[in-house]
């Protein structure tokens, strides 16, 4: 109800404020005997982290995770698996400014309007730090994909629009994603948008981006109409991440432009296997998985955080300007793009639970 | 778990098949002492029916919805709201084609590798009668705005792009999308589409759409962070939609290309009251209504009911070909205009009672 | 969130006023490819209905079920059922005193105080009506159990003390049960129930009654700890029916007097099966089945419709007297014998669906 | 659906193993602007915290509840409050024999069917380590019913039977339940009980015990018919305690044996407010609040931790036997009063926020 958790038979709940002890998850539902580590977590963790280049925030944590619970000897259990990391680089002197006044595109003014008190330190509850238990959480679900599936489950993001420039898909390589500090799979937009993000981050600006989270290997069937589809999850999974603003599937938004004849993607025979001859549909039909691909877009806005003055108002109404000192994302939507891949990976699993409670057999 | 249900403190669940007796939901939660009568859900459903235009189906349903419970004398009572239409134009008998063949684009084969088995007749449980049901409770959460606010909500829908061509923003009149039979608010692109979807009509083909969505009056403080966000259940309920690739808040897509500085609405003061200069956000900051227009765009895809032939499969997996006859819509992003209006409503009355539990008060 | 609705992966929710035009149910999570047929659910209605001998009310209903969605050519489709039933017994005409007065022991009071408004006829949402949608749910429930089991699990009710008459244990026949009008296991205590109980209904007074219902067969692992334990939603689905007011498992109230060795059922092995040597646990350690015979019990309170004037208030706080005639059984425990057995079919169902999402595997 | 979690619109999830690095819960829901210290809390575990007489079982534990997040500045934000107490006391150096054994009345065995993995050390997730979260999370229930009531809500538990031994109501006096180590209201039966459970401890066994809680001030209103009544609900609540058996509402079995007219609690006037002449209810009709004093009993059985050897199996299924030593309670009902005071909390303050949402006002 109160909207902290996310999932049915994989749910996970998150809590912390981004300047306060800690952070930490819940994930309940998790099959049991499933082998998990701390250090697989890790790895997650670490490519979301920030500071790993000049194209992120500065602020350093370790972002260590611990695992609390539902880990016995290595395997899970089956109980609730708690995981934490500590707050470490909190530096909480001097908030004076956002304590009193409302940033412009920031939640400041809403958990204002809703709560009538807010921890305004570094964003509290909104800040981007609740993403971390996110990418860990997604780690434990694809553990579970890995372990309840057959055939493995690819789940790979990029990025492939900075600001206005997008990519060329004809260059479209996933082995780029890892080579450059954007996952850009185009090398040569790659290239293109260092000059253009230095530009704004000297600038003191921002610019925004758009990710795209693309599931190979997942079995058809997955997805509960009519409310709980498989893309309606998706799209809420991917909205509800800080500074998203649109969600596409497969054809997304160029759909509406599409004659029918254009848009359904027939079928084939392929051995024995059934195939479709293209996926403007993004691997799902009527709201389950139809063993295609499954391709999700979303949009991320730029970050409000920037230095130019802004005009606003402070808590007793009156007009003032605002500048966000700090060190900030110039393009926040590079660390949304492990934070999508765990949404994909966290929304599979609980579909795959969901699916075996009432159906039973998972056909890959 | 199973999916058919929608909302948390307003939440209800619809069933029934295309082809079968009924369909029906049951809304639960409904708040007591409010007037209730089928004449008022009526109007909505009428909106909505097919065959009102030569662009629609030409399947003629009086869609007549009753009220079976959760009503006494005139007044909600607090106990669940049951709603029942009757199916009556069902012409069950020549279904030879789509029992034994998958249609392309069609929920058709997902159904049959997720369950086994698939109601064929009409779509079964996939068609998009099923949205009825969605207007009919939309009907009840505008009456709950309504009676627990204290100033009006407007809920309005719009077509915003029909096929490749879009509207003229600069001619948005509101009053237009009562006159034209596309719910479109720019009276030139409308005369427009009537060319252009009478000849895809003739030409057995479809087209998609654009709907935008927009609800004035939302009080500041609606929606629950984290995961349920009121922008994340915006976009699970409009994607939830049958045919719907995409979900835009405010700005949506056109964010990722802009700067901090361009997309941070900037707050000031007018009168006593905090105003934005601008509404990128659509409405939405941090999960939370800031008070501004809550605005929500979706893009429908063309249907895949089609009269030229497509390649496909049948349900031994053998190659064949189909052709879908019968009575279908040329652009059903038509009709999806007061359904997206209906599940705008929901997700506001379900926050609105949400918002209540935790916090109390509602301020407008 | 406003209560109509129970189970997690097999779920129902009821709706419909004891007066109203009809009475219903909508199932969601119900497995595909189950034979399902109205029949089958009439039978265990029919065991419920009204009007069956002198110690039962006279109200006589058809109670006639229908089955309006989720079942294609006599099997389950995997969406969700709709059962409904018309109500025809109404007799809406003289309502007057309960209209304005509230009968002690009755929820009209508390109907009033929570919503400010009631449909006083019959009792409305309140009245023991809304079991028979419980009987026909658990009649899905009992086809589920049987379909997806190796192995039959049997349900069986049985009245275990009327008033202050309990039953001799050591002559406990389940055949007797259906040879009684009191599913009564013991033939002796059935005969002197007869003269009890026609004394009770003869007086205009009424009789409490104990109810036990066994699940024989019940695969060990049943159940989610902490909160969702299989006893403690065993506990709440018995509580949620009409008068009940308390409710045991195994030796229930009785484990409180015993000693440790008493009370721990100890463990043998019996040819490759693990054996209890008793089941003081009722079927159930930790919350979860251990194979054993899972026992529940339940009281149900005497109606508080009896012939003899009670004090109680009116409407505008008023004192006053009131006389509840009409139709009414003189002991509700006996009608309650089948609703417990529905509501332990539920119970175990949602368990099982539950069990095979987290755990795939179901060893019987 | 895993189970760990309570409560809809105040809700908590539990998580950690005895003997795991610490024990945790999650409280989303919890209404903002309520002041909350953890000395607050920590009373509240001080009266539940083992230790504390020869009675209970000699682990020490400080249990110092940490607040991680949802409190800023001595205030709840709205967001979840996230609570930790570390395990100190482990001691987990000699499993041996409960690792390879089951113990008789354990859920050691059921464990084992359901995941095929147990974290044995000190009972894992199935000790009753467990409840100390939970009366950290009804401290917090306690804080959100006085904050948000106009009138004080007393809730206070007392044990009204030890093993075979029941107490004098006529002697009742809360006041004694401060005085003496077994929250007795009796002093006279408290005198009694140390003779009895000093023989049962110094024979190594143990007994059971009979629990009683009283809500007093709570509101007419509260519970939602038909599944999430009040009392349902309780019985939930309470029966998904360790070892608890049986629960009882009001007269619970006794009502069995009454007759409509005793048992029926009638209404009158008093000044301007109504009142009822007895409480055989037990504080709710129609599993609806009614005013009255809320009234819940619960039978808790013997631990089945005992120095007499008991005959079981191991994991190969071979038959031998066990003796459970270490530090155990006598008489585990003791500790079960703040537990089950607990419970009737966040009960009450769940049920509190959903009428709020429906309904909107609390008439106190």
């Amino acid at each position: 109800m109160a909207g902290n958790s996310f999932g049915e038979a994989f749910r996970f709940t998150t809590w912390g404020e981004s300047h306060g002890p800690a952070i930490g998850c819940v994930v309940d539902g998790v099959p049991p005997r499933i082998p998990l580590a701390e250090a697989e977590l890790q790895t997650w963790l670490d490519a979301r982290k920030p500071g790993q280049s000049r194209f992120t925030t500065q602020r350093r944590e370790p972002d260590a995770v611990k695992i609390l619970s539902g880990v016995f000897e290595g395997q899970t259990t089956g109980t609730p698996v708690s995981l934490l990391i500590e707050n470490q680089d909190q530096r909480s002197k001097d908030y004076g400014d956002i304590a009193e006044k409302f940033r412009p595109g920031h939640a400041d003014f809403t958990y204002w309007q809703k709560y009538g008190i807010r921890d305004y330190r570094g964003g509290g509850r909104s800040s981007a730090r609740e993403t971390a238990m996110r990418v860990a959480a997604g780690g434990i679900a694809r553990k579970v994909l890995d372990h309840l599936l057959p055939l493995p489950v690819s789940i790979r993001g990029a990025l492939v629009q900075m600001g206005p420039h997008g990519i060329d898909r004809a260059r479209w390589d996933w082995g780029q994603t890892q080579d450059n500090p954007f996952w850009c799979p185009d090398p040569v937009a790659a290239k293109d948008w260092e000059g253009f993000l230095d530009g704004v981050r000297k600038a003191g600006s921002s610019t925004g981006a758009v990710i795209e989270v693309v599931a190979s290997g997942v079995p058809a069937g997955l997805g509960e109409p009519v409310y709980d589809k498989l893309d309606a999850d998706l799209a809420k999974a991917m909205m509800s991440i800080n500074a998203v603003k649109a969600v596409e599937i497969g054809a997304g938004l160029e759909a509406a432009a599409l004659s029918g004849e254009e848009n359904a993607d027939e079928m084939r025979r392929e051995g024995n296997k059934i195939i479709f001859t293209s996926n403007k549909a993004g691997g799902v039909l009527g709201g389950i998985s139809s063993g295609q691909d499954v391709v999700v877009r979303f949009a991320v806005k730029p970050t409000s955080s920037i230095l130019t003055p802004r005009q606003t108002v402070d808590r007793q109404g009156a007009e003032t300007e605002i500048v966000t000192k700090g060190r900030h994302d110039p393009c926040v939507g590079i660390r949304a793009v492990p934070v999508g891949e765990a949404m994909m990976a966290i929304v599979l699993a609980d579909h795959l639970l969901r699916h075996r409670a009432q159906c039973g057999d998972i056909a890959q």
